[in-house]
């Protein structure tokens, strides 16, 4: 037993996120048991704990898209090699990092290896897909022929392998899950019209739900996702104040139906290629919201996706004092159940003291805390403790039912209210160059500049800050004029530009 | 307008089960729009209207093992050929058929084609999951120290990779969407309770849910998973006779406990193997579900998983009672919409013939077809015709609210019902070879026989007739003793042998 708890304790440890903030989130995520790594080079495994995270994006997001008549559908995830090469600058952005299938079978020998049988080579490689705009539009070719099959809204949850050099648990991993939207319309307007939407909805479920604050904008040529007209994006901001990029929301142009020869006929008895949007988020999205919200003592989780909302912990020193705390607990878990406005479990393991169990649940991020001890019941009332600030308050035992939903609405707002802040005190405004170089070694943060330079420029930019731009954010385009911060050339173009992950 | 009609119209025709079966299918599958081929060998595309159906799946069984205490989680899909080779019996069932990962980046040409950059072979190749034992079991590794940790009650969702020879859209794809719980107990009556309890869940869905009836038992040793103590299984007929496989439950021993060498630390202070057990259903569920209830005119959807449960065809001929009819219908969604009961949607397609939009609904399997025109107006009154008998119910309008989840109750019922009959038919009792024999071949179906042969046994009567045995179903063990149909021994093992997909 003894041994079983210092083990325990040792693991409660986590590194400060002064004195190594990367590290300090590995340690969130293992101690907290929401993702590990697997063995498989770049490949981590999303525990239970991490899992139902994602269920509760999924969900809500599933949800946003149905009501804005979206359905799902479900694509090959072994794409054909040539199917890549139909678009050339798609496939020169997607095939230096991809998982190539070359065999179909493994081969026993006697000695009790294994290993690739030769014989079994495929006629054609297959890539695992890194995103699936070829293989769903060589489908589209055969779904879209006139313009009443217009608009077609797919969406797609699926998993996705991009052979990334280094991974980081949840912001890169060489595979993800995710989701792709992939739309088709009759004109410009209304694909425009959807990857603004879809922009809108992303940026709504990440500051509701995850409390994430964002910057919601255009992404500069340079940035633009291969193949795309342009790029919409949402960026965030961790607490080592580096930017995030957690969804994007692409204007295909006709890009995939010229390559793919998808053509309808119109009203008018034309042959026309439709416009397309791509669209998604991916598990990057945990990663964001444990960075934007979690401290030394360990996880937070903002009560619209925690798995679980509110711990219950009995306290008592005599086995009559137990049975009468217990049954209260039982009374309540009963109660709530029935109203049904938040998730409740009682914590009643055995011979682990309240201090250990507190920590434990601090840990993994759990919103609120009920303490209850036989001097709270003679009170009749009990004590709710928050995660995100430690403050703890004193509630009637009779109005749990009110407050519990009052204060978890409370924490979720005052969760973003907080990474907000945080946010817009590391948003600075520089005009030069020279200024921006030294800042940004020294501040770090997002950028605010004037700036009209090429993707030659941005290229240099990153050469000598590492920084890039982030976004040509909605928030900032006031129609002021200004010289752009690089060459110095007249614009009102206003970009955030930062160090990413 | 003509052509797009004619063309339609042809794109109804279907082949009849009579005439070719298999076409039969394929042609449901194609027209109801649920699937279609994707140009990369063995893969399908699961349209919007067929993947629909995979979430209802999803979602009511996702409900029912979370109420029996499982959580989901996520584990890699690529697995190191290395993990296999870990478990002899289980690397030779599934070393045959899989997709390899040999390189991680692609390689341009400067004319263009594209194609394996040879310079980025990885160290060791990949496996694209053909089942997760082995990668879960590497993991369970680090989860299970102490008898604390037990049980694991894990389950996931993902896709998987089997390099099938002969596919055949949902039945059998190279890749196919599945759940797979791997759990993880103390002894193996947990294990063998654990096993038998999801048994139990699949066959009260599949049955209740899919209205196709199965029979519930266990595999013989031939049949079983490889590296299985024991296999569960629940088995269907299609309608031409055939078997189905449509989900199994495995008891797995302490086989890869021992693989991985996962040990725990016992309540006794002794070092222990836990017991696992492993379970999943696919999208074949769909495939046999197609086969269950769809008939000449089309697909038949059971109306507790169809995504769309009523239809309603407005009927006119002036704009007058187009008008009338319209905003009844209106009013009526509108109702539907608050009470929450059934799934609605009226098709008010211009330019379409009711009669075309009663087949194309038809087609599509849509379970009730509601009609309204002038005269029933007039009359207070409307059609709700039934897709699974044709049968018109004459039903007060002002009922409908009552007497459409009646309905649908009861189309599911019977649909059950009819199912059920239709098994119970073909399933024959023979108790010779040879009579087994002539059988098999005259009137396809289930054999029930009484059987203790090997599996040696069992493979020369596979190749003789074709025939594999199913299960050793649990209501067909009544401790009556025969004399095995094969080898002539006595025994109380009774037997269902059939030909399978």
């Amino acid at each position: 037993m003894a041994g079983r708890k210092t083990e325990k304790a040792n693991s409660l440890k986590i590194t400060k996120r002064d004195e190594d903030y990367s590290r300090w989130y590995l340690d969130i995520i293992e101690r907290a048991k929401l993702a590990e790594d697997s063995g498989v080079r770049g490949c981590m495994i999303i525990r239970p704990e991490g899992y139902a995270i994602w269920e509760k994006i999924q969900q809500t997001l599933d949800k946003m898209f149905k009501e804005t008549g979206h359905v799902n559908a479900y694509f090959p995830m072994l794409i054909p090699v040539s199917y890549f090469s139909k678009e050339a600058e798609h496939v020169s952005g997607f095939a230096k990092e991809c998982a190539v299938v070359t065999h179909h079978r493994l081969k026993l020998t006697e000695d009790g290896t294994i290993g690739v049988d030769t014989e079994a080579e495929l006629a054609e490689p297959l890539v695992v897909r890194p995103t699936s705009e070829t293989i769903i539009w060589s489908a589209y070719k055969n779904w879209i022929q006139s313009y009443r099959d217009l608009p077609i809204l797919v969406n797609q949850w699926a998993n996705i392998c991009r052979w990334e050099l280094r991974t980081r648990p949840f912001l890169r991993t060489a595979e993800f899950l995710w989701q792709e939207g992939h739309t088709a319309h009759i004109t410009y307007e209304e694909a425009e019209v959807e990857a603004r939407q879809i922009l809108q909805i992303y940026k709504t479920f990440v500051e509701d739900y995850l409390a994430v604050p964002v910057f919601d904008g255009l992404k500069t040529e340079n940035e633009k996702f291969p193949g795309a007209d342009h790029t919409y994006t949402i960026e965030t901001m961790t607490q080592d104040r580096r930017a995030i990029q957690v969804g994007t929301s692409h204007h295909l142009g006709t890009t995939f139906s010229h390559a793919f020869d998808v053509k309808y006929l119109s009203a008018q008895g034309t042959l026309e290629y439709p416009f397309a949007t791509s669209w998604g988020i991916t598990t990057r999205l945990i990663g964001a919201m444990i960075m934007a919200h979690s401290d030394d003592q360990g996880f937070v989780c903002p009560p619209r996706v925690a798995p679980l909302q509110v711990v219950g912990i009995p306290i008592y020193k005599t086995d009559d004092d137990k049975q009468t705390v217990l049954s209260k607990f039982e009374e309540l878990q009963q109660k709530f159940k029935l109203i049904d406005k938040f998730s409740f479990r009682v914590d009643a393991r055995e011979s682990l003291s309240p201090g250990f169990k507190f920590n434990d649940w601090e840990l993994k991020g759990i919103p609120l805390r009920l303490e209850i001890g036989p001097k709270d019941l003679a009170n009749g009332s009990c004590i709710l403790a928050r995660r995100d600030t430690g403050e703890k308050i004193n509630v009637p035992l009779d109005q749990l039912e009110e407050k519990i939903p009052e204060i978890l609405d409370f924490i979720q707002k005052s969760l973003f209210k907080k990474a907000q802040e945080f946010q817009r005190q590391h948003t600075y405004f520089v005009d030069t160059y020279d200024s921006f170089k030294n800042a940004i070694e020294q501040k770090p943060g997002f950028y605010v500049v004037y700036f009209a330079g090429a993707p030659e420029d941005e290229e240099k930019i990153k050469e000598e800050t590492k920084a890039t731009s982030r976004c040509i954010a909605f928030s900032l385009q006031d129609n002021s004029i200004g010289k752009c911060f690089y060459t110095g050339k007249e614009t009102s173009q206003r970009v955030i530009f930062a160090k990413a992950y």
